[in-house]
């Protein structure tokens, strides 16, 4: 029987996991606690030997680190199959896996619900300026330090998405309940997104951005896309504007972010993800008109076991027909975004 | 020509003021820093006497306190309309209005965008937990603190509003777009409320609190009303349920709401409004699962004005054609709620 095995710590589906890959393969749980018993045991007679493919999570990475290079190389030849619980996987190096064979999944849908319901929350808070308010309602200070000029409705304002794949149209559907304008800019136009979703290719980037009262980041970390939102990007947003990043702390070009707060080009932030998480930047704290969350986009047990189930069905799918869904988009022809 | 007050300072629309009540009234400003000093201008030679209308606002109150039987009884018998800036109206004494003749409008449809997005908000961080998150990433605990089995999706899951009027049905639009399951319970089924708002009668209330996994309150503060959502509606919630009040504090029975926060029947709460504001209960203030805001449901520059011209314009309306908009349900036959 082939062996896989769990990288990263079930929580919500171990029941599931068992019942999944009975008479399908055995499974072996990842349980070192350095990087060096990890690969040790990659290698003949150790416990992790001819494991033919992996769930991962991040969590892993808090004993083995991410799955560079060294890593990938270690997993050569036996593994042929990564199925990484998460929509972002920018901690696998990509590139080294397809060079090598293996083939890597992740769990787009299955986050798009709750990741797009935290850029919600986080437009709503930073709009209407709720971050400060429980914070001095908390200090006893009741709602005297704020005034509402600073505050405003979503309804008719505009909500420029970067990056329309799963996760930003889902907040495409929620934002354009109030209803507010919506407009987006990908590489590609959305063939099957609704009329109302108007499409800013890159030679109008900059009139998306200059009409945008609420910029929300959807794209994923990758060498292109890293500092995406710098500072020329930043200013041409109109004064006031808010931006709301779910996606990777490293799309955003943090120090120009902060200059735009420090000087008041931007009006608030909304701001799930950190360039060196779990640090945080403590100068953010700072910005009466920042709210901030620790990562939380997925953070919900309807969300975790669905991610988790998601990843397993991956590699089950595999073992049992060659191929799992949901391969990453750098592995294959075509890419949304 | 005759005289109307501003009784409550105006902040967004004063231009608009003076252009609307051009050639129609002289507008003279409350500025009475007591309620003595008010009672005594109001009388003959003081310099509100004879005034026919005004427009009130809250604040107001912080001089010379609420409109009750002392102050409606000095307006009394030049005062025929009251155009009160707000949804609620709970600072004015309608009965004693209504004994001297004396109209009362409110701001109902203006509040509704702002309220229900406060509400949305708050079942949002409720749900998620959000509000303990932003605690906890600015304590430098990152989200060590936080259990995901704690946090929930709001799609799929049961919205019940309790008072479906402008507001409630603004959560219901908002809320379906998830979509959630809209359930609610009004004195009377709202005809013209979509298929998908399914009504639950007096009779079956007990049914709708067994099936919600959030209540949010949308009922005003009457004698009727007061501690309305008490020890026995609470506990017909099932385990873990959510409440939600943007309303008024004084709807909920505070002390039963606490001991089911404390013994962990309620799953979480998000709070906008308290029985005796400014001051909050510093009880809550120790609930991780408590989200708290300081009245901020209308608080937007955006709503803010709207209240304002339309507060403004149901005066103006009642000097030029004699009968303005928006009275309240008690002077009218039948009352949707």
């Amino acid at each position: 029987m082939p062996r896989v095995m769990i990288c990263g710590d079930l929580v919500w589906a171990h029941k599931e996991c068992e019942e999944m890959f009975k008479g399908v393969a055995d499974i072996v749980v990842m349980d070192s606690s350095n990087r060096a018993d990890f690969l040790t045991n990659l290698k003949s007679g150790g416990k992790y030997e001819g494991i033919v493919g992996l769930y991962r999570h991040n969590i892993s990475a808090d004993s083995i680190g991410v799955f560079d290079k060294e890593i990938i190389n270690a997993l050569v030849p036996s593994v042929k199959w990564i199925a990484h619980n998460g929509a972002g996987y920018d901690q696998i190096d990509v590139q080294a896996c397809k060079e090598n064979g293996i083939f890597v999944s992740n769990t787009p849908g299955a986050v798009d619900d709750a990741t797009a319901t935290t850029a919600l929350y986080l437009m709503i808070s930073a709009l209407r300026q709720y971050s400060k308010a429980e914070r001095d309602v908390r200090a006893g200070l009741w709602k005297s330090q704020l005034r509402s000029g600073n505050a405003h409705d979503a309804t008719g304002r505009t909500l420029a998405i970067l990056g329309l794949g799963g996760i930003g149209m889902r907040l495409a559907e929620l934002a354009h309940a109030f209803p507010m304008r919506i407009v987006y800019h990908n590489r590609r136009k959305v063939e099957d997104a609704p009329a109302w979703c108007e499409y800013f290719p890159a030679e109008r980037l900059d009139e998306m951005l200059s009409i945008a009262d609420v910029l929300s980041v959807h794209v994923p970390l990758k060498k292109e896309t890293e500092g995406l939102v710098g500072e020329k990007m930043i200013r041409t947003l109109k004064k006031g504007a808010i931006i709301v990043n779910t996606a990777r702390g490293k799309v955003i070009d943090e120090g120009a972010m902060i200059r735009a707060l420090e000087d008041g080009h931007l009006g608030a932030v909304g701001i799930d993800v950190y360039p060196n998480e779990p640090d945080v930047n403590p100068r953010l704290f700072e910005f009466p008109n920042a709210t901030l969350l620790p990562h939380m986009g997925t953070e919900t047990c309807d969300s975790q076991k669905k991610m988790e189930i998601r990843a397993l069905t991956n590699l089950r799918d595999f073992l049992v027909k060659g191929k799992g869904s949901d391969i990453v988009p750098e592995m294959t022809p075509k890419s949304r975004m």
